[in-house]
């Protein structure tokens, strides 16, 4: 971490602040759809204009190793809001439609919580989560289900404006779970020859300049082939985060109006990885290394050039994922996590004290996206090595809808093309059980050491930390090790 | 069909029949658990004592062709109260712990059907679905769950009595669903060297007077190997079978005492095939082809020679499934289907008047057992031929825990045998995409003329009417013809 801390003195007090009676800090919890951490500008994209979401990190704080424990909407939403693996909590795939997958019934959520220790709790937007009675606001300011574009999830400055009341109401703390579907890929997802729409629309959305971006312009990230499909696709989804970045800037706008800027913790994150193949379901990290940025309650103290440039802004190189995300809003709000089974622990301490030891080390799990696209995997990653453990090997990696009908991947099949970014397509489709690689000497994940006999012990230690994992969180698959 | 028919006609009315408001038929659903049909009296088992279910089949019919769409409990305990495939109706696996499958919220089932059109309806026993307002009945007379000890599922004498007073009321026709756990293996499930217990117990059950068999009077079924550890475990099964006997002949004997057996429609079946290696979850007919003993209401007018054999009754030689179970009741209750997606068709007329025509196919459709057991088939079966659609052919056939654990296997493993009945146990876990059977003159199922020349037409036929019947049904697995 370098320089600025943000007190987090709970009785600090907007002089507008009318709960008089309860100082806790509210939350605003932003969660963005497919955002990767590529198209942010506290994060070094320079083509990309977020400059909502930038000043955010010039408020609080940007995580640079921060993980999804799993690169699928509704069970990583699933693990933000409850702080354990979705193979814990039941949600082993998509809520919706005929995939179905549902929370056990006597799952703690966070709201359920927050709610229960005083917290007035209400949702907006994008939602892909069951059952209602699980994952419990006491307001929804309006009803998004999976990629809904009867919702205002597309629209965020409407969401935002939408919200003013539920924050303007003056008696205790509130929780906001505001969730955008910007910038998932839009309806239909076949669009070949043309690019993915990514929510984008010839009339626009209320209250929103679309910025609209050149192919040439966009920056491509290293895991996705530079080519002209690729680049039409980016353009429109950087034009869905800035409209998402708006909305952000909206609903700052609301929180100051109304006097609770400075006493509401603010994160942004996203889900899981962009909507493109190699990302989004994988475990790679272009699906689950993602945006954390936090504004704390309290003081801002903005360290030396931050205001002039966002990457000088305070930032924490400890290893975070979404199972900490509940613990850390419970320790902020000072509810005691009793009577509810969570795995993650509290990053607080990281952005107040800039806690080093204990964040070393993330674990992830992934089995199903779509219901009938079966892909367990099981991974444990340090900042120096990666064990991906592949259960059913003897499958072919199977797509989301929307990356197999993408006009990313259609142009690479249809031109009959073996080599997608770095990777073996055939390598890519049919993986072996293990893989292992080294994070600092090949970020891109492209060579296999985990058959390799140096790494052998290496691979056995992950191995067995794997395994321990995988006990302690009652992971149905740890039987897999046993019977196949 | 052999000679017997029975009326049918619902205004008829035992002399004692209270309900003279309403004269449909009463209805009960005798639910056994993994109860094949080699150890049933009247489908030719000379050794397993069942008197009682051989009773319902003197004084009603048996179908020779009856097959479950799926061969696991959950899954197709919804195919039976739905008359949809599980695919359909969501429930692609078991409703238990962490397997947590669960119907769609929107669909209907029988007992609710039923209960809006005027039926009582009651269940007792062992239940496995999901979510209860789907499978909703007026009364729980025993709360069962899944291979529950706790509930009185093991206990089928108890399970009449306690149906009396349900049966006694005096207004509206009811619906009974009397769902044992026998014969279902016992826990605990790892018992070697000892067999399974199926739920025996030395203390006996109230009102039962247990029928021990010895391992050498045992019939062990073709698909299983003659060993020692199968014959133990064949003779707990048969005997958990005549303990099961016993509750129904109680049952019988209430709706006697009542004046209501004649008036209500009786019907015998399992969920599916027995719990052994070979059969259980697999789609072959050891899985699948069951028992199904059906008596009509009206007047009983037994075959010649049925009286001292029941070999010699009434039996049918059409083909139905469990998706067809829903749509008879709902025929001789007399209550429209409409509103409802039902995808069988009743077999009323083949129980009243030998319909002949349009009952020469069966689909069924597996996913999941538990949730960690994902392997999809889907299968065609004529009375000559029988494709299987192995999806995942890739993963290693899995299995179920307490098959996993039985006695039968741990022998086979320990002793390292290669062979299990007539399969290579290679063969049996590792499966091609297609297998295709000629039942007639291979009924074991063990010569694969999936890829040989002469049968790719024949492959081609029935693979299209797989196709056809995914796209009716809704499969979500039909993608995987594109995609895999």
């Amino acid at each position: 971490m370098t320089v600025a801390l943000c007190t987090a003195n709970f009785a600090v007090q907007s002089a507008q602040d009318t709960s008089k009676m309860d100082s806790r800090p509210n939350i605003v919890m932003i969660v963005a759809d497919d955002h990767g951490l590529d198209a942010i500008g506290a994060y070094g994209n320079q083509v990309v204009q977020t400059p909502n979401i930038d000043a955010l990190a010039k408020d609080g704080s940007r995580f640079e190793n921060a993980f999804a424990t799993v690169s699928s909407c509704s069970p990583s939403r699933s693990v933000i809001l409850t702080g354990q693996q979705n193979h814990t909590n039941g949600m082993y795939g998509l809520e919706h439609k005929q995939h179905h997958f549902r929370s056990f019934d006597d799952v703690k959520s966070l709201p359920v919580m927050l709610g229960e220790n005083g917290y007035r709790t209400g949702r907006i937007g994008k939602y892909h989560l069951g059952p209602e009675d699980v994952y419990k606001f006491d307001q929804v300011l309006s009803k998004g289900a999976a990629n809904d574009m009867q919702s205002i999830a597309r629209s965020p400055v409407e969401m935002a404006d939408k919200s003013a009341g539920f924050i303007g109401e003056s008696q205790q703390p509130f929780f906001l779970y505001f969730a955008s579907d910007d910038p998932h890929r839009g309806h239909p997802f076949e669009t070949y020859p043309q690019p993915n729409t990514f929510g984008n629309r010839q009339q626009g959305y209320p209250g929103i300049t679309e910025v609209v971006y050149q192919p040439e312009d966009v920056l491509v990230p290293p895991y996705l082939p530079d080519t002209p499909a690729a680049r039409k696709e980016l353009a429109q989804y950087y034009q869905s985060i800035s409209r998402l970045d708006q909305g952000i800037g909206k609903l700052v706008q609301v929180l100051k109006a109304q006097g609770k800027y400075q006493n509401t913790l603010i994160l942004y994150l996203s889900d899981n990885g962009i909507a493109f193949p190699g990302a989004k379901t994988t475990l790679y990290d272009a699906g689950i290394h993602l945006p954390l940025i936090v504004k704390a309650p309290g003081v801002i103290q903005p360290s030396e050039g931050c205001a002039q440039d966002a990457q000088l802004c305070t930032s924490h190189e400890q290893m975070v994922s979404w199972v900490d995300l509940t613990p850390t809003i419970l320790d902020y709000a000072n509810v005691s996590r009793s009577g509810a089974e969570i795995q993650g622990k509290s990053f607080k301490p990281v952005i107040e004290s800039d806690q080093k030891s204990g964040w070393d080390q993330v674990f992830a799990s992934h089995t199903m996206h779509e219901v009938m696209m079966y892909y367990p995997m099981r991974m444990v990653r340090t900042k120096d090595y990666k064990l991906i453990w592949n259960i059913a090997n003897g499958l072919s990696y199977p797509f989301a809808a929307d990356l197999q009908q993408s006009l990313i991947w259609q142009d690479v099949l249809r031109r009959g093309i073996t080599q997608y970014a770095g990777r073996q397509i055939e390598d890519f489709l049919h993986r072996p059980e293990f893989e292992l690689f080294d994070m600092k000497n090949d970020p891109q994940e492209l060579h296999n050491l985990a058959y390799l006999a140096q790494f052998h012990e290496l691979r056995a230690q992950l191995t067995l930390q794997l395994k321990t994992f995988e006990q302690n969180t009652d992971d149905p698959w740890l039987s897999k090790w046993q019977y196949e």
